[in-house]
């Protein structure tokens, strides 16, 4: 029951390399599976169907059945604007909210010379092609409000603002709806200092 | 971005439909394994392995590679001696504790009236039948020490008896290793009435 020639301790095996998902789940995950043959296949086929029909988009990095995505060919997409951002998770947290109509460019991850991640290890060259026409007015910078995001913010504003584009970042601060009591204290005092007038 | 038709939506849609795994965990599963076409292409293959190769085991219950499985055929083991556990996880924990060299039976669960599963939803038949040759002596009932647990140990105990075949319980007890202060009460009475003369 414990060679990796055994269905089940290879099914724990490839479960448990998954980010989050330790021995004991994947073990709990791989009898669930066992037990649930529908949901075998299902997931097997989803698997596959994953790899074989989505490309990642030239233009904007993101992963879809298209290249160009709908997002990138979208007509009543305003050109004008290109939201950054460090992954595709993020780009479908904006585009839930429904606060954004331009287009995206998906960096693949945010500057971390710690972990090796470079500039040339995310798409930068790409976003640079993406403004040589001079149709992009404005760039976004939505990178996550961390120490990795915000460096990666403040290379790309760097990088960006000598060619006369304008460069913004997205704003800190308290969420909607949380209470102050239990808002940590960094938080705060961004809030505090990016005051706005009413 | 929203319709099953989408290749990553089927993934995330799927994914969630595993135990213990939510929509934002499935989502994040979904987007690492469309980064990482190795491990979704190995795991695809694993889960089709697992509904193809693994058979249930006629005597004792659990999944392996052949029926019946290598425990029931090991001739190394006591067939005098019958471990009954709800599911193969903990046949699992109590072969790698080494403590046991008989044979198993798995039950698929234990009763609970409240959610509908009774003694003909466990596998009780199966197990009276492997009694019928009178090899075996004892029973030991390794149920979970839960409610469920017990009750199913106490129904069994009560159908086996009357067949004159030895009917035991493991031990409840403060876990080995355990410091007494931060062991639950119930434990902590249990083990005090479980006291034995050393």
């Amino acid at each position: 029951m414990s060679t990796v020639d055994d269905p089940i301790a290879r099914l724990v095996h490839h479960l448990s390399r998954l980010p989050g998902i330790g021995g004991k789940t994947a073990t709990r995950l791989a009898h669930h599976l066992i037990r649930d043959p529908e949901l075998s296949g299902a997931l097997s086929e989803a698997l596959t169907a994953a790899a074989s029909d989505l490309v990642q988009c030239s233009l904007c990095g993101n992963v879809g059945t298209a290249d160009p995505c709908t997002l990138c060919t979208d007509p009543k997409r305003d050109d004008a604007l290109i939201c950054v951002v460090e992954r595709a998770q993020d780009l479908n947290a904006i585009q839930r909210s429904g606060g954004f109509d331009g287009r995206f460019h998906i960096l693949g991850g945010a500057l971390s010379p710690l972990d090796g991640i470079g500039p040339n290890e995310l798409r930068v060259r790409e976003l640079i092609a993406r403004l040589q026409d001079g149709v992009v007015q404005e760039v976004i910078l939505a990178t996550n409000p961390t120490v990795e995001g915000d460096t990666t913010a403040m290379y790309l504003a760097r990088l960006l603002k000598p060619a006369g584009i304008t460069v913004t970042r997205i704003a800190r601060g308290v969420s909607v709806g949380a209470e102050l009591e239990y808002t940590d204290s960094s938080t705060i005092s961004r809030a505090l200092e990016e005051r706005r007038a009413i």
